[in-house]
């Protein structure tokens, strides 16, 4: 087992990282904990339910499952407040503890519910994507969509420990693997060349779900997650360097429709998009540029940008939260294993779109 | 100009209480901030929006003001939605701040909206009511109602100042007064024996509105509020002496219907009937009873409980979120000024209950 340990003002906790590891979450409940609720979805909860609810009976305390629709469109306040019914009907008190077994739908909505049930109690993340291995599980964000946003109402609130079985990666359908796997490359990417030339030479034994090169992935990934989030839990400075990819990602989700692309996706396909800007702006070499694209290419992501025309593209990535007081601001790669947070003149950004969009007939 | 200091792990700020701080509130803005939202209620805003809008213009910042409904029945979800659609419609983003213009209603749901509009803003609180002034809005507990609990779902999270405008009260109806006046006096009863003693001594200015004795008494109560918070945010411990005499009151609440008497109201009895309970386990003495029963009647509360049937009444206290695992629990007074918190026996809850509820006819 491998065991990656995240600080954060917010709190402190292990990962575990582990072929099999679902048969030992008891292991991860607090000793004084009064109650369990396994928060889940109907998808997962036909593969894992059981095994997760039959490996928390070994604490003795009452375990109940609370069964969400399956998808990002229940990611709301309605999904939520299904959650808090069965907790206040099961008269859950403030001892109790959630464990989110799914996606990052399920953890996002979970921990929500975690950080705000009568103002707080613990809870555990299981998660059972790769992006949610990698990413969603780390580092104490949750929330839910607004109509008018995504994960526009949510808090920080770090998790009491997070489970990882690499064993449930078996039976999620590979494009879920190659969006997780867009993420596990943007570590590399902004923090770590070294990690990022390791994922060039172990590509295809990461789309085989090899167990020793995924256990390396998934570590590596966690351990640099950590890293970032135990600095600025709270997204104040170095946290915004993960959203390397994101603000030309988050422009195709909303722009095609959120679903249509899967999150990883268009990740993926932004980094490109973040490379080339990079290049224009702050002299990435071309062959960094084509190292990224091809890697992005290799894990199975697309790396063509859809056609929104010019004026959307600007106007989805300006909804993005990361704008401040209306400037759009960009994280870019002087060099691989680099990342930077600025302002880009507009020039290079419509010659960027001109560049990678593919345009439609 | 008073200014009393709260510092909580959650954050540090100051409380400034003087007659006409409303004209004042620019001065609590952060400097970065990039707008500005007053919400309130409707009943508020008439009185004073257009002051606090004025105020705030000052700062040279956009200002908008957002008008919920006035009531208990509306500290929910829905008006929660209210707040999230006209800061996403104004384009509101992380650096922007909520004041909470009103009572504890539209502080508890302005906070625990600014806890959690993208994971977290700054907000201000400006109470209006005598409780809000002297209880709600210093501590960082914010909620919203559950259907099947008040307050159940919410968040700690506190302000980066509150500011209390002693004039404001001259427009509060009297009963609110008296109600606000039962937490003043929780304060003495369970931790500071010499106020209690000036609150006796005071109570006619104080129902009178008399400027200095009020600014004492916010003042004092402000104090000791924020001695008991900063040693325990999250009421893990000491915080729980802050809920003296609201077992009972939750109880006369919820058994009556909210909103047939005031919550400060309930308190006020519940202080009588938690003093009666502290006689009949810790030996308090029967001239202390009397001076509680004596306190709570000059200042304008009830002294004698509505009879809701005993079955029904320690059904109801069971209820009380500071229940953990079933079982019954009480602040209790050793002595005036001094609280601890305790389990009972049966036997003398339902003595109590015997004595301090008027038996309908
Ligand atoms: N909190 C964060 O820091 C953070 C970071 C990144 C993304 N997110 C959020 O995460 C969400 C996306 O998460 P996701 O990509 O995991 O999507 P998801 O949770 O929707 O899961 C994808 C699909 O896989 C299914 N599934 C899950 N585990 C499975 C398994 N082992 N076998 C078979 N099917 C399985 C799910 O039911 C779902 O249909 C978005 O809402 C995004 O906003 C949050
Ligand atoms: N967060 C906490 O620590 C905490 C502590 C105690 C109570 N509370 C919460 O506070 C709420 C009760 O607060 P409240 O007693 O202030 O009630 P409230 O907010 O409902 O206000 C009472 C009434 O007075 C009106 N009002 C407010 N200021 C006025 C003014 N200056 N002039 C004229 N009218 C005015 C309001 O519109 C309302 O009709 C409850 O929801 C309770 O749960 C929270
Ligand atoms: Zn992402
Ligand atoms: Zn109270």
């Amino acid at each position: 087992m491998s065991t990656v340990r995240v600080s954060t003002p917010g709190g402190s906790y292990p990962i575990h990282i582990e072929a099999g590891r679902l048969e030992r979450l008891a292991d991860s409940i607090p000793h004084d904990a009064t109650a369990i609720a396994i928060v889940t979805n109907r998808t997962v909860a036909a593969h894992y339910g059981e095994r997760a609810r039959r490996a928390l009976a070994q604490t003795g305390l009452r375990v109940i499952l609370i069964e969400l629709p399956d998808g990002e469109a229940y990611k709301d306040w309605q999904t939520l407040n299904l959650i808090f019914d069965a907790l206040l009907q099961n008269r859950f008190d403030r001892r109790s503890v959630l464990l989110a077994l799914g996606g990052g739908v399920v953890g996002d909505v979970c921990g929500f519910a975690a950080a705000t049930y009568m103002r707080g109690i613990r809870f555990v993340q299981a998660p059972t994507t790769l992006l949610a291995q990698v990413d969603s599980s780390v580092g104490g964000k949750t929330a839910v969509n607004h109509p008018l946003g995504k994960n526009m109402v949510g808090a920080f609130y770090q998790p009491v420990a997070v489970d990882i079985d690499t064993d449930v990666l078996n039976t999620l359908p590979p494009r879920e693997i190659s969006a997780g796997l867009a993420e596990v490359i943007k570590y590399g990417l902004i923090i770590d060349a070294e990690f990022f030339a390791w994922c060039e030479q172990n590509v295809a034994a990461l789309r085989a779900l090899e167990p020793a090169a995924m256990t390396y992935a998934i570590r590596r990934s966690c351990e640099l997650k950590a890293l970032v989030v135990s600095q600025d839990e709270r997204e104040t400075g170095l946290r915004a360097i993960l959203n390397f990819g994101h603000t030309f990602g988050h422009a195709i989700e909303a722009g095609l429709g959120f679903g249509t692309w899967l999150h990883g996706e268009a990740v993926g396909c932004g980094m490109v998009q973040a490379a080339e800007l990079s290049a224009a702006t702050l002299g990435l070499s071309s062959d960094s540029v084509d190292r990224v694209r091809n890697l992005v290419e290799a894990i199975g992501c697309p790396t063509q940008a859809p056609d929104l025309g010019a004026a959307r593209w600007i106007d989805l990535m300006q909804v993005d939260k990361k704008t401040e007081a209306g400037q759009l601001r960009f994280i870019l790669l002087p060099r691989i294993g680099q990342a930077v947070f600025q302002s880009v003149p507009a020039a290079a950004l419509q010659a960027v779109l001109g560049k990678t969009v593919v345009p439609s007939l």
